[in-house]
């Protein structure tokens, strides 16, 4: 949010708009400091193993023994979402939704899972409750015929309110060197695939549980409660994206995540151009159209902050677009590459349904 | 603590021990319960390259392409420790006790380190101390030549305290599968050695920070502080370790955690053997001594709290302990292995200096 100097609007009823914005915004500015800081502290610290990671979606290691394999790995964690889950004592999607927001982050690269390490840190350990977390894991590691090859929990009475308790993990991932996207074949004039998000996923719940307080979360929103829409689970695209790998070339692909469609689909296009989109090509989740709603989010600030409806993205040829289509049903042609000649100009425009809303 | 009934006899001017012996003792029965679920959950869920865990340190996985190496991975936290770092804004070392406690727990296996990937997660993203914190990290991952390949910097308003913060990591490594250790070679009459502990390196810190308040960090304690004492680095054994191996036949290693010698130590010996300890033998650091003292550990909790001197210990023929000790001048042997006819006896057994003391 360092790049505009919006404010948002307060509106009656609901947190100042300028709070909503702060606990939305305020991260992705300091991230990107705290990235910088990062990426300079790590210069000169290389193993020739080491290959350019692609967009910081995970980490690229040359396979040992086998250069023309990779290892690709990746951490994360659930973030505030888990607040909700430990309130309302709904831990069993947690770790499923960790695992396939990891397992979303190597297939940017083109990996599949090998194996997966959970991290659990409590306050006061619940060996029913934790094991139910951990099994989410497992189960999701099922799903994907990745080994939950191990993990640590932690009992941090001080750190973690008791019922409190965070939840990250770390994928390793495998891919042949020849088949991790090369988003310098990206053209102008092909095709953004995006695929359906549920809802949040795991990012935007700072702003999601300030705009939606705690005694609203049981009642009636949409088909269940606000609740159920706000613990919708992170899905998977594995199954999506490998279908359309199989009969599209497919040159460059993101998650997501925090920073929405206009930071993360940049991180992986070329220099020269820029992915632009229509938003009347897809639905936004209700739980989102509320927050933007209640949050009165200007439109950078809902696509900063919420994926909007689209939790992943696929930049193939348009030739190709028809069979990825065909390929996975759900799929939507989104946007389109074009060529951009002004280097300081966005590198992501998202065409609004009309004037302002969402 | 849940295999005797003993209870700790409170003091004057300190929290009572019965407390102190909550905190420290209740995660190990509670987080062996959460253990147990974690197994059954992940029984009938493995690849076929996992091969089975040595004493729980880490996980292994065959090498893609190539089953005679196999990697290891493992995920650990700085525990409590951070929260007396955080406080005093003494942040620059956790990385580094983070990074040194994930290699100590492969090289348990005989892995060295190729990358790392740390999971920052904070309640208030300032960006120079997130970068110290990473940068902590990177200079203990370039001691080792092993790669800080990734991370993830989550800022959880809510979920931590501003201020507080957590700190986890994961490790993959690798290593010849006929180099892995191979406990059913450990006889009666091997030698145990023992390598220093400087303190407590990442474990006890909640029994710690119950005996010595806040106000008492910054007073003189030693050569330095409570606060020096407490914030002691965990030291890495990789080096120590590579050395002995060189020149010794290693049959079965530990590194001293939660738990202390009571628990680590029998995780990777064979059945019908049992460790005993003369701690005459070696020194107990001041701090841990000042524990013992303060919460009026008896013989068991202090052992199984804390890592009282020894920070790591390697199974070697007796033959070969001069060329251990030779090779790591501060090495030390510190106990024998017998024979266990008794199934049911203790699997660890430690000679006291004398009487009860520490």
């Amino acid at each position: 949010m360092a790049e505009h100097d919006e404010s948002v609007r307060p509106k009656d009823g609901i947190p100042p708009a300028s709070d909503a914005y702060a606990r939305a915004g305020v991260d992705i500015a300091a991230g990107n400091a705290a990235v910088e800081r990062y990426k300079a502290i790590v210069a000169g610290m290389r193993r020739p193993e080491q290959l350019d990671a692609i967009g910081g979606f995970g980490g690229l290691f040359a396979l040992p023994g086998d250069p023309s394999r990779v290892l690709v790995a990746s951490t994360d964690g659930v973030g505030t979402k888990i607040l909700i889950a430990a309130e309302l004592e709904r831990d069993d999607g947690v770790g499923r939704d960790l695992v396939n927001h990891c397992v979303n982050d190597i297939i940017v690269m083109g990996a599949r899972p090998l194996f997966f390490l959970d991290y659990l840190a409590v306050g006061k350990l619940d060996p029913d409750r934790a094991a139910r977390i951990v099994e989410g894991c497992a189960r999701a590691c099922a799903a994907h015929d990745c080994a939950l090859l191990g993990g640590e929990t932690a009992e941090m009475p001080g750190l973690y309110a008791p019922g409190h308790y965070d939840l990250a993990g770390m994928i390793v991932g495998i891919v042949e060197r020849e088949a991790i996207p090369d988003s310098r074949k990206v053209r102008p004039g092909d095709a953004i695939i995006g695929l359906p998000a549920v809802g949040l996923h795991t990012n935007g719940y700072s702003l999601a549980r300030a705009l939606i307080p705690r005694e609203e979360w049981e009642r009636p929103f949409g088909s269940g409660t606000f609740a159920d829409a706000l613990l919708a689970e992170h899905p998977s695209y594995f199954a999506a994206v490998d279908a359309i790998r199989t009969v599209a070339r497919v040159h460059a692909m993101a998650h997501i995540t925090g920073g929405g469609l206009l930071e993360n689909v940049p991180r992986t296009l070329p220099e020269g151009v820029r992915a632009v989109f229509e938003q009347s090509r897809w639905e936004v989740p209700a739980i989102e159209r509320e927050l933007v709603r209640r949050g009165g989010l200007t439109h950078e600030e809902r696509y900063r902050t919420l994926n909007m409806g689209i939790g992943y993205t696929l930049v193939v040829p348009l030739d190709d677009a028809p069979k990825a289509l065909r390929a996975w049903p759900q799929a939507i042609v989104v946007g389109w590459i074009e060529e951009a000649t002004d280097a300081d100009a966005p590198r992501v425009i998202i065409h609004p349904v009309r004037g302002d809303d969402a």
